[in-house]
């Protein structure tokens, strides 16, 4: 089933691991082999109740501890390794095992170490870090509310200092405002780290984080804090959510976490952060490394759902096709490609989009001095990366277990917990379409100093009016429009025809044509619907699947870029060559989805529309017989892989 | 959030239900208050163990048959309803309950009551159906094998006749022939439907169905029979899947279902289906009643889905957005619309496609002189219908999921259970690609009567090249190809620029001509494929996407063609003016969804596409103010909503 006359490549599948593992390959291996000592896990989970699955999960969170795998991302000077690159090359690989574990680290080390970490200061890392790390105190991450989740600003829970003891009363008012879906609440949480608004003498400074001890050495709750357990949920089930609620809970004025703002023992706020919105936007912040983490997580988990799906369709056959004695190959079908090389590709390209975010992280987080900007820059990449990389989780993994039949319907083979874990991947850590706006706004706004004045309120009116003239005057848009005027009429097909369908040059300049246009488009209809005199929250809700749509248009010129350039660094060769065939599919594949969008807007011939859906059929022939080495190059090891197949 | 100047219709939701309940109301009401007087099993199949759970599943199904709303299929005189469409609304509508119960009536009513039924003869029927009805024999449809599913052709289990015993033995020869995933099998099934291949002195006569018991009155497995669990599931715990080995199990003659061939005490095959191929389809048509009830129940699935999340959407707020007072409602979010109201309008379109089906499949099957043809038009819509109804299922599930946030990953809300026992609905009565090229293969080859006497490779090479002169010629398609030819060039805009975006006509005449191009496209290539020498499998294997994708085309129109009809028996008024919102989004959505094609083949403008997805934006908005309603009227108890929401 192969083109007539076309040599695939012989990949060399170590090689091509050590370009995926980049330079974190001894910590993934490291990982790697801490997952396949705990492979029994995987089978454990299936038949332990929920009491005794939370606790063995706690077990293994406990032992990686143990074994230095958690505390890569924290100062040595505590007991860390003092490598975020590290930290989250480890966290992503644990994307390979049981989720819970992962969840639980995440939790653990990335949201409650990471908050006193980036929030707190010397007296907070003293006083907590080293017990963190090596997992004597655990604690809990309790932003969300049952009533507030992606709109931080607006939670309820209130922190009100009393200048008469110098404390801060934790304290939640109505049931809108508990705590709602917290990791580790349930049972294991000794403290968590609390959002709420700061308020002193009755007025809000916004939400701060403070430290709130919620349980006592024997891990009874401690007085006004009451907490109920989430119960059973769609997966994650070895992690322990819970729901707190504080009655006027009394902690020291240090539990502030105090690194952007203070407030003295007479009740004085100060913050060298003067504006509001900067400040608030700066605390949350801190969730970037969250996102990173989740996104790459997903990555890794559709790698174990592809390679099982992969494996099973070069072992499974069904009807007689091309020779009437012999069952055909599930994978010699070629809607069975057409299901699963996209898939394959995707995954490829995004874990290479990921490198680079990882990249980002560690390096803006490993300067104290990088820019607003940088950062900035880095947030919206991880609001995207994020996106699009646990959609991808949830919807590989759910084509690759219809495309295993019954048997992918077996818990034995893993696809259970992997959409039932990875599934709230899409909402948890910034709602996918939320981050989506984050990102649009970002674009939008082009950074503009203005964007960190406002609440959400304002920048909905921002985005949606007065920075409208700001956005169309960027250089680049203006041009942009102006080519766009210049090339419509008629210049339908002389604009693409001479490009090649497989030329990296073409994919480009298509991905960023789109999203520049996309971009453009938005900014006029919200500032056409401002003109028109229309509530400016309506026009952005009319507008919002068209922000969202550039949003995402934005983020898969990253991955596709990401993917290029890559594939640049490395030598000439049968590898470079099979991963640019997987290249041009992941490309394709993005224009061929999208092709509508192109051809409404005079970019795609309907010609040359149909040649990309022929290419890509004659692509996924070409991969066909590399199949099996391009997912044995993902690195899954076979312990992890359960696949309960023919052979039992 | 409303379009200016526009007045929704005011809903009258208890007649727009009576609408929906069609001619089964009191059914489909009696099985209704049968699930909320069960309701408490959702919430206790969240904590029992998966033995607990089959317990009481078992029991419940136990108590539907005693209550009569498991049997209304079966004849008269055995104790059923003898009303084939009554059985159908009664199982659709156990579809808004626990999804294992209502697998569990499919599996002992649908598949092991259905095949005795069917393709036994009155010793069977006197034999089995009082007891089966009852519930007093709990039997199992044992026909999928582990390497064996979809191509029943292929199965290897042997059911050999012995001429000197007069009986026959069943054997399971390998790994790959022990039956599979088959429900009730693990623990309560005491005799099975074992699909086999018959074979006399040593020559296969083709698959067959025998009587094979299982199990003793105790529940011990009886010797020969090897039974093995198939243990946890993604979802449908409740029914005890498991795996069967036959050593050498010796029947009587009388255990062939003899209703279309027997074999003589001296070892003579007779079959009043002269023809084999025709005779193996005759025996599988027995499984259209099955598809049919999965579709229907998957449909049914959604509707819990959709309501959930709508009202969910209809409390919850998040950011301020036109007022900067309040938070908004999600469903005022043009996105939140986006993502739902398009899926809540294929429900309803769905609903009316399955109301047909069943009416077609009662008509049918009360009519034991139904024409050939009217029997293979049933198959291949139940088929369409099936794949179309229970992907719709998947998505809609998923999607209300993330709508619903980390509310939505609580199993208290639901969508764990739906989405975990409807995902394999996708896959079993027949994998849904497997299904959709039945469907294809019926209107290439035109209902033909040659279709009959091909096997799967056979049929792969009919399809592929022999048939398709006949295929062309095919006045209508012949006819088509012509106007295409005249009006392709440049006819771009004339064509559509008069009909009304809302004409149901033009999204009629968009659908039919999608689908008729298609599979006349599919035919060229096929047989372009043929004439260049090609193996008739790879030409089929490159095509399959295209295949598959003219079926879809097809269902897709039956589907519109089921809502405009059902639309047009009512009277003018506020509902039908509802309905017609609905249908029109359904319309265009479906196009907005494949506007590429079109305007590929010249049948769009992208004036036109653009205004397309103007016009979707604008149903929405229209549909906002009678959203709750619209959710009210598909008459989902509140009892089973289970929607823990902000008030706990």
């Amino acid at each position: 089933m192969t083109n007539q006359g076309y040599q695939s490549p012989q990949v060399d599948v170590a090689a091509l691991t050590r370009v995926l593992d980049g330079p974190y390959a001894e910590v993934r291996q490291t990982v790697r082999d801490g997952l396949v000592k705990h492979a029994g896990l995987l089978d454990e989970a299936l038949e332990l109740d929920r009491a005794a699955y939370r606790q063995r999960v706690l077990e293994v969170v406990l032992e990686m501890a143990e074994a230095g795998h958690t505390g890569l991302g924290f100062p040595k000077e505590y007991g860390g390794g003092g490598d975020i690159g590290a930290s989250i090359a480890a966290f992503e690989t644990l994307g390979l095992g049981d989720l819970s574990v992962m969840t639980k680290v995440g939790v653990q080390f990335g949201l409650f170490g990471g908050a006193i970490l980036h929030l707190g200061s010397k007296v907070h890392h003293d006083a907590y870090l080293d017990d963190l790390i090596s997992g004597r105190l655990l604690g809990c991450f309790a932003m969300t509310e049952t009533g507030h989740g992606s709109n931080v600003q607006a939670l309820g829970t209130e922190a009100r200092y009393d200048v008469k003891t110098g404390e801060f009363v934790i304290h939640t008012p109505d049931d809108a405002a508990r705590k709602d879906y917290i990791g580790n609440a349930a049972l294991h949480a000794r403290a968590a780290v609390v959002f709420a608004q700061l308020v002193i003498d009755g007025e809000s400074e916004g939400v701060h984080a403070f430290v709130v001890p919620l349980r006592d050495e024997e891990g009874a709750t401690l007085p006004g804090v009451r907490i109920e357990d989430c119960g059973p949920k769609i997966g994650l089930n070895g992690v322990d959510n819970g729901r707190i609620w504080f009655d006027n809970v009394r902690v020291p004025r240090t539990a502030l976490l105090n690194r952007y703002a203070d407030v003295s023992e007479t009740g004085e706020y100060s913050s060298a952060i003067e504006n509001r919105g900067r400040r608030f936007f700066t605390t949350l912040g801190t969730l970037v490394q969250g996102r990173v983490s989740v996104g790459g997580a997903g990555i890794n988990a559709s790698k174990v759902a592809i390679t099982i799906a992969v494996k099973y369709a070069l072992q499974r056959r069904q009807f007689a096709a091309t020779d009437p004695d012999t069952e055909e190959l599930l994978l010699d079908y070629g809607m069975h490609q057409r299901r699963l090389f996209p898939l394959l590709a995707r995954t490829y390209a995004l874990h290479f989009a990921q490198e680079v975010l990882a990249a980002d992280l560690h390096r803006v987080s490993s300067n104290p001095d990088a820019a607003d900007d940088e950062r900035r820059a880095l947030e919206s990449r991880a609001a995207g990366t994020k996106a699009l990389g646990t959609w991808h989780a949830s919807e590989t993994i759910q084509e690759c277990r219809e495309a295993c039949g019954g048997a992918g319907y077996l818990s034995a083979n893993r696809f259970d917990a992997l959409r039932a874990d990875t599934d709230v991947f899409t909402t948890f850590e910034g709602d996918n379409h939320v981050l989506l706006q984050l990102v649009a706004k970002g674009l939008l706004t082009d950074y503009s100093s203005e964007f960190e004045d406002l609440d959400q309120f304002g920048m909905m009116r921002f985005v949606a009016g007065v920075a409208v003239e700001t956005v169309i005057e960027r250089t680049n848009v203006h041009k942009l429009l102006e080519r766009i005027r210049d090339v419509l009429p008629g210049g339908d097909d002389a604009w693409d025809a001479d490009a090649g369908l497989l030329d990296p040059d073409y994919h480009l300049m298509m991905l960023r044509w789109r999203e520049e246009h996309m971009l453009a488009g938005v900014a006029r209809r919200l500032k056409r619907g401002m003109d028109d005199g229309m509530n400016p929250g309506e026009v952005f809700s009319r507008c919002q699947d068209h922000v969202i749509g550039a949003a995402r248009a934005h983020v898969e010129r990253l991955v596709l870029e990401a993917f290029v350039d890559k594939i640049a660094t490395l030598e000439d060769g049968p590898n470079k060559a099979a991963l640019n065939l997987l290249c041009d599919l992941y490309a394709l594949s993005v224009i061929e989805g999208d092709r509508a969008w192109w051809m409404e807007h005079g970019r795609l011939t309907t010609q040359r529309a149909k040649a990309i859906t022929a290419e890509i059929g004659s692509l996924c022939r070409k991969l066909r017989p590399i199949a099996d080495d391009l997912v044995d190059a993902l690195g899954v090891p076979p312990e992890l892989r359960r696949t309960e197949m023919l052979d039992g």
